[in-house]
Parts: structure tokens; sequence; C-alpha cells
């Protein structure tokens, strides 16, 4: 289809794309903290051609929004994401730098380390570690950062850990989780011991071997560990007062925080 | 313009538009607590023509869709809204009933009492109480439910009473807000005790006279209270467990009670 010159087409009606932010945590490496992951898609047209961009597409008119973010995920990545979740909606005319504008519907999902193991590779897409992404195409460097703003305040729910470590854990994988969420190095012998301490493990029976080391103990969410409000098992090393804001007052960080800022939520008059 | 009959529109790539939940507090009555209050518009065309819809309108090209909600409203209300947030983006093929395929992203707006006051009878536009609201075109109700939940995990933000009451306010005020939010009475001297003594309320040394009551001390948050993450002050008489999860544990709520279930986190696999 002829989209007519830039100028042209600045008049259209805006298109609707669903954009995803599919994110993993790094296989295991010899040294240094694990980081989160996410694959990325080199652009085969104009604007930013040859660029990495996120995976996405044109909504289809007989597809929900959920339906075509599914999509675009089986179409890039082979992966079975176990969590989709919308994310934010973005709008504005000068993203589309020249294209047709674009109102792009944006999920984060979280897939599986077991699923990540099996990646094979796949023409023009690539997988980045989180502090280590290459420019990206339009906006999609702020939506990336919303999508691990938004999995740093949801890091105390055993729902995205068991989306991302899978159900047994050892505490080497939950600390390997914490740091890669983080960012950061967590001393992990405090780790070990506030996290036993919490009560909001219980132990499996099982062991899990891997390579040369002792055997680790399997552990899993104690029931209703969900339903616990202090949540102090994730955001362990995050002392004091972080620690009270990262894990008990999510909202208000949204407010404070959030890399979005007045587009979230804008206070028109004061 | 032209848009063919039912079956070709539903192949028409989908059209964007912008939708708002306008809310404010009731104004005050001589008996019984007060409510939440939104506009809503008569449909002048098909589907659901004479039925009641939220305001909104499509997105132009040239706008953004923080400066396309803020339109509706002003062209709606009046009301210059002094917080305004994206709610979510809905756009299941079947919401459109027929008509062209629409995705709604959907703003949720909190304007003051003051403004309320001002409030001059427009045409086709009429106010109606939250917990008695005529039937919604479209899915327009589930999106009503939706911004009535997300305020509900909000009312522990000074930021919103802020916008809703004003600041400075009285403990009356706060109180008949606390009610409105969570749709309920709530014991009046039990909620201004717990306030005085929350620590989180300061006095400004001025009184508000209403009517033939005694003058009303009024109050403003002290400097810090936004920080606080026990916030004690709004819940009160929300007592144990649910205080806690409604004013600490606002992202487990959701996933719990978020009347959009499914939509907002769907759980692909497991």
């Amino acid at each position: 289809m002829n989209r007519g010159n830039v100028s042209e087409r600045r008049h259209e009606p805006p298109q609707v794309g669903v954009t995803s932010v599919i994110l993993a945590l790094e296989p295991a490496r010899e040294h240094g903290r694990r980081r989160l992951w996410l694959p990325l898609v080199r652009r085969v047209r104009e604007p930013f051609l040859g660029q990495w961009a996120l995976p996405g597409g044109p909504l289809r008119a007989d597809r929900s929004l959920e339906q075509s973010a599914y999509e675009t995920l089986a179409s890039t990545t082979d992966l079975r994401p176990r969590y989709l979740e919308q994310l934010y909606t973005f709008g504005d005319p000068a993203r589309s730098h020249g294209g047709v504008p674009m109102v792009s519907v944006c999920y984060w999902a979280l897939v599986g380390q077991a699923d990540v193991a099996q990646l094979e590779p796949r023409h023009n897409v690539q997988w980045f570690a989180d502090d280590d992404l290459p420019p990206l195409a339009f906006d999609h460097r702020a939506i990336v950062d919303y999508a691990l703003w938004r999995l740093r305040h949801r890091m105390d729910s055993p729902r995205v850990v068991r989306q991302l470590v899978g159900e047994p854990f050892t505490l080497r994988q939950l600390h390997a989780l914490t740091e890669a969420i983080r960012g950061e190095r967590v001393d992990v012998a405090n780790y070990r011991r506030r996290m036993l301490a919490s009560g909001l493990l219980e132990e499996t029976g099982g062991v899990l071997r891997e390579g040369r080391q002792r055997p680790a103990a399997l552990y899993r969410f104690r029931p209703g560990a969900m339903d616990d409000a202090g949540a102090p098992w994730l955001p362990a090393g995050c002392e004091g007062e972080q620690l009270e804001h990262m894990s008990t007052a999510p909202e208000r960080a949204c407010a404070d925080d959030n890399p979005l800022g007045s587009l979230t939520t804008a206070l028109l008059h004061d």
C-alpha cells in the first residue's frame, strides 16, 4: 500500500500496533552476576532500517490486544511466555519519525529459564542483556526502561519469581534473580540467612546438583506466602528505607520514580 | 465517510479512541454519605444510540494521547482536571458491536470540589453517582469499574486527596472522601481519633465555617507524609488484614481483586 509522502502520512488516522518487552534471566555464566535478557529484532524497513527494535506488529481487526501480543512473541522467539501483562500505551505523534502515526499498546512478558535454555538462533532476532542494549528504534528504549522499572516494583511477587526461575528453586537461583532484577551485587551470605529466617520458604526435600557444586536444597513458597504483605524475602540486602519503599509502597514509588514521569501521572494544574 | 456494512467494517484496521473516566466527590447533601460522581454523555449515533457512555472521541493524528484525553474532558465538562493518568487500553474486537473496530486508550481524571460546585448543565451530559449508574454503552461499565478499583487502591495517596478535596481540608471533608471512595459508612468518631493520632496531619491554624456548624480546624499533610509507607490515615475504620492489604500491598491486590482479572494479568500457561 502506498502511504504517500511524510506530510500526507502525518494526517492519516493513527494505526495501532502491539509491542512486547520479553524478559528472561540470562543463562548462567562462569563468573559475574547474571542479568536480565530480552530479544530484539533488526528492522527491515524505514524508518530506523537496520536498527534494533522491540518485537511487535500491527493490530489486526480480528485479534484482541492479548492475542496480538502473544502472536508477536511466538513469531519472534518460539517461546511460550508464562506471564503477559499490559504495560502502557504510547501514542505521541512525534514517535513515528515520519512513518504512519502509530499508537503502540505495550505488553511485558516473562519467560522461564528452561525455555531460554532451548533458544535457537533466529533470523534477525538477537538477545541482549538489559545493561548492554544497542541503540533502539523509535522510543523503544523508554519502553524497555519502563518494563524494567515495573519488574523491579514486582520483585516481591512470588508470581514473578515462579515465572522467571520456576519452582522449586535453590537459594542460589533466587539470589541470582535478585541480583539480575536489582542490577547489582547482593551479598550472598546475608541473602541466604535472611531468606531462611523469613519463614516464607519451605524445603521440598529434593536437591539440585549443578556442575561440580555440592547438591543444593530445593525450596518452594509456603502456601500463603503470596498473601504476606511484608515480603522481606526478595529485596534482601536492600536495607531500611529503600526496602520499605520497594516492598510496601509500589503505588507511591510509581508517582516518585516512574521513568515515564509526567506521562503516567500528569498533574495538569496545581 | 461511508463505512460499508458490518461485515466489511469488521476487516478494517482498528481505529484508536481515547475514553475518560472523570471522577469527583459529589456535592454535599443534607443527609446520607457523599458519593463519587462521574459525567456521562448520551450517544447521538449507533451503536447504542441514546444510551449513556463515557466521554471520549477518536484520536487525531496530530494529538498525543494525553492531549486528546484532556480535550475530551474540556468539551464534556468545562472542568480542569488536576490529575490525569492512563488507566488501561481496551481492544477486544467484540467490543465495537458492529461499529468500526475500536481500541480505546482509557484515562482517569480527578476533579476538585470547587470545580464541581460551578458545574453548568450541558447538552447531553449528566453526572451520576457511582452506585447509581444507568446501563452504559459498549464495555464502558467495565472501564468505570476498573477506574473505581484503581482509585480505591490509591486512596492512601495524599496526592489523590489533594485533587479531590483540595488542601487545607477539615476532618469532616476527609471523612466524607473516605466514605465516598470506600462506598460505605465509616464511624466518624473513630475516624477522627485515628487521623489525629496518625501524626500525618498538621493544623494550619485556620478554620472553616460551613453553614450553622461550629468552625472546623483546617489541616494539611505534614511534609514527608507522602513518603510514609504505613499510611494509616485514610483507610481508618478499615481494620486488620483489609487495612494492610489496601494500604501496603496494592500490587498483590492487583493480582487478586482486579476486576479485569485475566485481562491485566494473563497466565497463559502454568
